[in-house]
C-alpha cells in the first residue's frame, strides 16, 4: 500500500521534499503540488512528473485521493495550512516551526486532534545518523543520568532582513534556537522549565534596524534539575557549525563536526581543511529520513516521531528565551501557560 | 535531450546503478534491464518502472532505442559484454575492472575504438568529493611537484572464497589494489614503471586454499622518478579504511577518514567513535556522480573521465604487482607488453 | 643577575613550582621554603637542595637575601600571605585565587601597590602554548571583532568535600570558573558586566551537604556588547576537559583537545583514544612558563603578565555568578563594588 | 644510591641529555663532560654545575668515580667511543646509531659483552607515551596477531649536505629509517627477513651531488610472514611527520599526530591548525624517559630496554634497504650475515 501525497509549497525546501517524495520514499505516491507561484508549481510537476497542480493549496486539499500533505509553505503560514489540512482530514507533515505563537500552535494541535489525523513536524536533526546514534546511547544508559546540555548553532551567513523580522521568523533566538531547544528536550529526556538569554546585534547593524540580533546565549534549566546552554550566531563565517554535547553522570556524548570533505591540505607548517557550507549539506540525509519516517507512520498507523506537542514545547522555549532577552531576566516556562 | 539506457547486470552493484539511473541522473531514460536471473530483473524493473526486461543481455543490445549501456555483470564477463555492446554501437559504462588480462583489455579497447562509441570505467573514487578536492589542489600547484604517493586500501571482511580465486577477481593485489593504482596514476600525473610486492596469507588460511592472500604491500616507481606504496588488507576489522597521501615538493594532500558518524562516545577515561562499514557507505555519492558524468558525456559528446586506457593501465600495475609477489622480484611494467 | 626566591607552601602545587624554581628557571636561585608541615619542607629542601627551611612563612619573609616569594599555600591564606610578603618588600607570585572576597583582593592589591613590589597571579592558562597562539591571532585581527565566547571547564572527579565548602574554595562556580572568567576577559579584550547562572547538585549528593553543586552554566555579557557562556562540571568522568572558543566577526579560534596520547586503538567497528587525566597533564608546560615569566619580570623590572587587578576582576565575575545562582537572577558586576 | 655519570659530546643532543642528567633523572650524579670543543664543554659545565671537564673523552674514561657514560658524540664516532668506554668498564648509553656498519656494531657489542657492562641505545621512540601505549596494547593481545606494519617518517627540512653523505649518516634510508626499522621489530615482535626499496632524489638536486636521495619507500617481509612498508622523506614541508600503524588479525593500533598545538584557526570556509616542527618537539619527553630508564637499569642491575643487538638489527635492515635501492632488487637480511 502506498500513501498518496500532496505537497504544499514549492520553494527551496519544497523542492527538496519533492525530490524525496518522488525518489527516496518508495511508498509515497506524489500526486499533487500547490504553490502560489505557477512557475514553481510547473517546475516541480515537470521534474517529478506530478499529475496535479494548484496555485491555491485549498483546492489541493479538496482532493479525495490524497492521504497526506507535506507542508513547506512560508513559515508564517504553517499554522493556517495545518488547520486547513486537518479539517480536510489529511495527515500532515509540516516544516518547522509549527507556528510562531503558542496560541497558533495550540489551535493547530487542537485541529489535528479533532480531525484524528497524524502530524509530524520537521525537526530533521532527530533523523540525522549522528544524533540518532547519540539518542540511542543515551537511552541505553551509556552516559548515566544526563545533567548538562550544550549546543552550538551557528550559521555562516546573515539571513535576509525581511526574514529576520520577529513577525516573519520569530527573531534569532526562536528561529535558530528551535532545533537546539528540540534536541535539548529530546536528548535530555526532560522539559525545560526556565531560561535566561543574553544577546546582541554585534556584527550586522542592519539586523538591528529590523529588530533582530546576531548572537545570543541561552541558559536552560530542566525539570530534572539538569542545566544547559545554547548559543546561536549568524556570523560563523568559517562554516555551518552545529554541535551538541550531553554530559551525564557516567559519560558523555558529543555530536557534530566542523569538516565537510575528508581532505587535508598541508602547506608550510600548517594543515587546513574545509567546513560545512550549510544546513542542506549537513542534514541532506536527515531530510530524506524524516519524510520517509512520516510516510511509514501514515502507512503503518504508528506514531509520528515529532508531534505537535513537541513543536509547541520547542517554540515555548524559544519564546521564553526571547522574552528573557527583551526583558533582561530569567523567564520560567510556566509564565507562558 | 535524454540518454536512453539499458542496464546489464541486476546484482548488488547493478541495483545501486539502477537507482541512480532512475532517480539521480535527470537526463537518463532507464529503458531496459538484463540479467540471467529473472527474479533480479523483475525486481529492478518493478522498483524503477523499467519497461523492458531481458535474461540475455544480447537481446537488450539489439534494441535500436538504446543509446548506452551500463554494465554491472560479473567481473569476468566485463570484457565480453563491452565488446558486444561496442559492436552494437552502444556507448558503454562498465564497472571496474575492464578485464583481468591485458589481452582482454586491449580487445575491449579496440572494439570501442572501432565502433566509435564512448566508454567510461567505474573508478568511482575519482568522483568522490574528497579525491576531487585533492586532485584540484594538486593540479593547481598547491603541493608543487608530487614525489611520494601512499595509499591504504583495507576491507573489514574477507571476500568470498569463490571470488578470491585469481580467475574470478585477479587475487588480492589486483582486485583491491586496482582503485589505488588508478589513483596513483591520476593524482601523481605520471605512469608507474616498476613495482615490487610483498604479501602473505596471514589471517584467513582458507584463502591460501584458493590461491589468494590477505595482506600485501606494493612499492611503486613512477616515470617521473617519484615513488609510492600501496597496502591492501582483508582484515581491517575496525572498518573500511581508504586513505591516500600525496607528498609534493611544496606541500601535501591527505584524503580519507576513519570515522563514519559525527558522534563521539565518552566513557571512563576514553573517547570512542565508529568507523566506515564498507565501500557503499564511503563512496555512495561517488557512484551517483560517476554515472551522472557518463550520461552527461554521452549527451554532450564530450570525453569520458575514465577511459579504457586508464583501466588498462591500472590493470597492468595490478598484474605486474601480482607477478612481483609470485616471483619475489621487482617487475617493470614494460615486461608486460 | 639571578632572582633569589623563597617558596611558601610545599603541598602538591608547591612541589610543582619547586621543581621549576630548581630546574626550569635558570635565573631563579631557590633559597628558602616554608610550610607548616616540617616533613613537607624537609622533602622539598632535600630534593632540590634548598638551603633554608621554615615552618612559619613569616620567618622566611624576614630574610633580606630573598627578592621574591612564590605562594602556594592553601587558597584561603593567599590574601594574608600576599599582604605580609608585600609588607616585607618581596615581589610576589601567588597561586590563584588571589582571595575569595573582593575586600581581601583589594587589601592585597593595596598592600602590593603601597610596597611598590610586583605581583603575578597564577592564571597559568595564559602561558599555555595553545592559548598563547589563540591570543596572538585574536590580537592580530585574524577573527575581526570578538563577539561570542564559549568555555568548557570540566573536571573528571569530585573535589574533596572539605574543599568544596564556600569558605574554602568559593564553591563550584568561583573555584572552577575563575580560569575561564580570566580567559574571557583576556581573549575578548572586554570586561564582563553582567552574569546569569543556572546550576545544580546532580551527580554527587554529598556536595549538597556542604553547600556546593556539581554543574553550572554561566551567561556572560561583556562591556563591548559581546556575549558568552561558561560551563563548569565536576563529573566529566571521561577526562579533564578544557575547551574555549572565541567567535569573531571575521573568523574564530578554538582551543583545547580531548586526547592526551597520540595513539588510536581500533577494534571491531570502532576507534578509541584516551583523554587528559587532569590539569597537571594538560598545563604542565604552562606552569613552567608562568613562573619563568614572573622571574624574568622581576629580573628585568618589566610588568607581570597577570596583575592583581586581573585576579580581582576574575574573582568578581565568579562572585557575581555565584550570587546569580543563589538568587536566581542576572547580576550586574557593578552591584559588587 | 646514585649513578655517577660522564657525558661524552656537548653538541645539540648532548645538551639535551645534559639537561636531563642534571634535572630530570634524580638518581643521576652528573660528574663530568667531555667534548673536543672547549667552549661547548665549558657551557655545559657552567649551566649544569658539572665539576669535571675534558676535551678528550679518553681522559674522562680514566676516572674511577664514573659509573656510566652517556655518548652523544658525532654519529661516526659512536662505535669507537663505545669500545673505549666498555674497555674502561663503564656502563654505556649511546645515541643511535650504534654504528653505520655491521662490523662496527659487532665490535661494539663484543666489547660490551666482554666488559660485562650494560649498554642502551637511544631509540627514544620506545619511551614515547604514545608508542608505549601501543606496545602495551599489542602485547596484551588487543589486536591479535600483527600482520601489517606501516610507518611514515618525514622531516620538514633537508639535512646538511655534509651529514647526508653515506660515510657520515649512512644516507637517507639508514639515517631516517632506522627508528622505523627499530619500531618495526619491536611492535611486530618479529625480525625483518627481506626488504625492497624504491627511492629518488626528487626535490633537492644538491643531495644527489653527495650521493644521497630525498624520498624512499621500503617494503618489509617479517619472519612471521607479516609484511610492512616504511616511507622516509626529507621534504615534508608541512611539518615533522611520524606516524605508525600496526594492523592485526583482531584490531589495529595507530600512533602519531600531525598537530602540535591544541588550537584551531577558523577563517572563511576553512579550519587551520599547526604541525609539529621537529623531532625535539615531538619526542622531548621521550628523551627524558630513555635516559631515566638507563640510569635506573644501571642502578638496579636490570636489563636495559634497547640492547646492542637491537641496534645492530635495525642497522642491518637499513643497510639491506640501502643495498636494495642501490641494486634494484629485494635483499634478504641473511645476505648480510
Amino acid at each position: 500500500m502506498s500513501v498518496r501525497i500532496g505537497l504544499i509549497g514549492a520553494g527551496r525546501m519544497g523542492k527538496t521534499l519533492a525530490y524525496h517524495l518522488a525518489f527516496t520514499v518508495e511508498t509515497a505516491e506524489f500526486l499533487a503540488v500547490a504553490d502560489p507561484d505557477p512557475q514553481a508549481v510547473a517546475a516541480v510537476a515537470h521534474q517529478y512528473q506530478v499529475p496535479h497542480t494548484y496555485t491555491d493549496y485549498r483546492e489541493l486539499l479538496t482532493r479525495d485521493d490524497i492521504d497526506a500533505v507535506v507542508i513547506a509553505s512560508p513559515t508564517n503560514t504553517h499554522g493556517d495550512v495545518v488547520q486547513a489540512a486537518a479539517a480536510a482530514g489529511k495527515h500532515i507533515f509540516t516544516e518547522k516551526p509549527l507556528a510562531l505563537t503558542l496560541a497558533e500552535c495550540d489551535a493547530a494541535i487542537a485541529a489535528v486532534e479533532q480531525a484524528g489525523v497524524k502530524m509530524q513536524v520537521g525537526f530533521m536533526r532527530r533523523f540525522d545518523a549522528a544524533y540518532m546514534a547519540a539518542k540511542e546511547k543515551i537511552d541505553a544508559g551509556l552516559i548515566g543520568e544526563p545533567v548538562l546540555f550544550k549546543a552550538v548553532g551557528r550559521d555562516p551567513w546573515r539571513t535576509s532582513l525581511d526574514y529576520a523580522r520577529r513577525e516573519a521568523s520569530g527573531g534569532l533566538i526562536l528561529d535558530m534556537g528551535i532545533h537546539d531547544f528540540d534536541l535539548a528536550r529530546w536528548l535530555m529526556g526532560s522539559e525545560v522549565v526556565r531560561v535566561h538569554s543574553e544577546g546582541g546585534c554585534l556584527v550586522f547593524p542592519e539586523l538591528a534596524d529590523v529588530g533582530d540580533i546576531d548572537n545570543a546565549v541561552v541558559n536552560l534549566k530542566f525539570a530534572s534539575g539538569a542545566v544547559g546552554n545554547v548559543d546561536v550566531s549568524r556570523n560563523a563565517i568559517y562554516g555551518y557549525d552545529i554541535r551538541t554535547e550531553v554530559i551525564g553522570s557516567e559519560g558523555a556524548v558529543m555530536v557534530g563536526t566542523l569538516q565537510q570533505t575528508a581532505t587535508l591540505f598541508l602547506t608550510k607548517n600548517q594543515v587546513t581543511h574545509d567546513t560545512i557550507p550549510g544546513f542542506m549539506a549537513r542534514f541532506k540525509d536527515a531530510y530524506a529520513a524524516e519524510i520517509k519516517a512520516f510516510v511509514e507512520a501514515v502507512e503503518s498507523g504508528g506514531e509520528t516521531a515529532v508531534s505537535g506537542a513537541d513543536a509547541r514545547a520547542a517554540t515555548a522555549i524559544g519564546i521564553a528565551a526571547t522574552i528573557s532577552f527583551d526583558e533582561g531576566r530569567p523567564v520560567s516556562l510556566n509564565e507562558l501557560t
